[in-house]
């Protein structure tokens, strides 16, 4: 038997739906909201650890305990209370309070000796960044690193458009500087997407450890990822508008390098 | 001196409303509604006839004549009016109502002997359809085709996310069987993405005239492009959860052609 809550006004209901509307509520935490079966087991794979399920017996048909780590804290919740915490309304039925990352440069760990990277600077849009990390875990990425973030990772839109995603990939952010210097140190060669002093991305050599940066549809790159790449790079372009979605500019020259690397 | 719109009462802007909201409206009139000054512009560029030109004097500041084609109708709003339609409330200042296109296969006409298409089938994301259309320009593609739509083309989140890419795309639509018996009559070769009895897109031969289709996130491409495809293809992946979105996909794999076409 598990503590009970009926209520939609109860305290940590309350804390839930704060938590899933205000970034500023999840950084002062350190928590956020997760929805889902998937997404849970998901984030427990990658290491994050479960603080509270809350689940709703009449849509939760597994064993609520498998979903638990070390000290998880299992609460049953009513349907009403579900409906009004939830996207999905009458399905998965349960959701997690998650501590979340820190995401510092300096814990990153490559898998492979010569590591890809994507770096994305200020993206905003959580659909967006679902796509890039999307593309990122399909790519087995080294790691893929925001620089300079506008919007809070643990975003509910971010966790949905990214199908789990964000739990599976290795994230870190960081300041552009501290980024340059982070690639400088470990030999890794930086690839502005920028149009200026840019040649065609797919006459470059991708197959040594390489980083590729993408900026907001907006503004682009900032100067300084021009000034320090090895080279910058554009897709060719022969449109009426030439314009493209970040997160399928950030695919072609992502898998561009997978394939001179032969996956 | 224009006929002025003050009431957001009025006739006409309650048809604008319901043109906006309702795609069987868009159907039963043939006519949509399309916001600011570029979009309009492309949408003449592209063959569309503006019937109506609705601006608002404190926000428009070209001369509205240059947004007309023959036998437009030119109509002055008031601000009140303007925000009660326009997304973006306070910027461009000017709406049209646009009559809509047939979209028949036996229309498109290609732009080089080898075309490239994309067919997307059923595809139901305004925001995916959207930056499918963005990249289909970009790669100058030689027609975008819509295999059994599902959403209607003029709806004001696609025409909004495809940035204008609507009005500078070839598009088709067609019901499965049609558009693969316009392939086959027309010698292109189909390559479907779907896994099963697939290879590596990237060990594909996409120099000939070439048809690329993609399916939904959901199901995928039906059964009928797998058996008559010339082969079947799919992008390696090397992740945990080895998801992508259908817009990023479909970017790697045109762009893919592109490249072995030398752009």
């Amino acid at each position: 038997m598990y503590k009970k809550i009926d209520s939609t006004q109860n305290n940590l209901i309350k804390q839930c739906l704060l938590l899933l509307d205000k970034s500023r509520e999840r950084r002062k935490q350190g928590v956020f909201v997760v929805e889902g079966q998937r997404e849970i087991q998901l984030a427990i794979k990658g290491g994050y650890h479960i603080q509270t399920l809350l689940f709703c017996d009449s849509l939760f048909l597994n064993d609520i305990s498998h979903f638990a780590n070390t000290n998880t804290q299992i609460i049953e919740i009513s349907i009403e209370v579900y409906q009004k915490l939830a996207y999905r309304k009458t399905t998965e039925g349960v959701l997690a309070i998650i501590q979340t990352k820190q995401h510092a440069l300096n814990n990153l760990v490559f898998k492979s000796k010569t590591p890809l990277l994507l770096i994305a600077e200020a993206p905003e849009k959580p659909g967006n960044i679902g796509a890039l990390l999307r593309s990122a875990d399909a790519a087995n990425l080294d790691g893929f690193i925001i620089a300079n973030p506008k919007t809070d990772l643990y975003n509910p839109n971010i966790i949905r458009s990214s199908v789990g995603c964000l739990f599976t990939n290795t994230i870190a952010t960081g300041t552009t500087q501290e980024i340059i210097d982070f690639l400088n140190n470990k030999n890794i060669r930086l690839f502005s997407a920028i149009l200026q002093e840019s040649k065609p991305y797919h006459l470059q050599d991708f197959t040594k450890p390489t980083a590729i940066a993408v900026g907001t549809e907006a503004t682009g790159l900032s100067e300084i990822w021009r000034s320090q790449s090895v080279q910058n790079i554009h897709i060719p372009m022969q449109g009426a508008i030439d314009s493209m979605n970040v997160s399928v500019a950030a695919g072609i020259l992502i898998f561009e390098a997978k394939r001179q690397r032969g996956f």
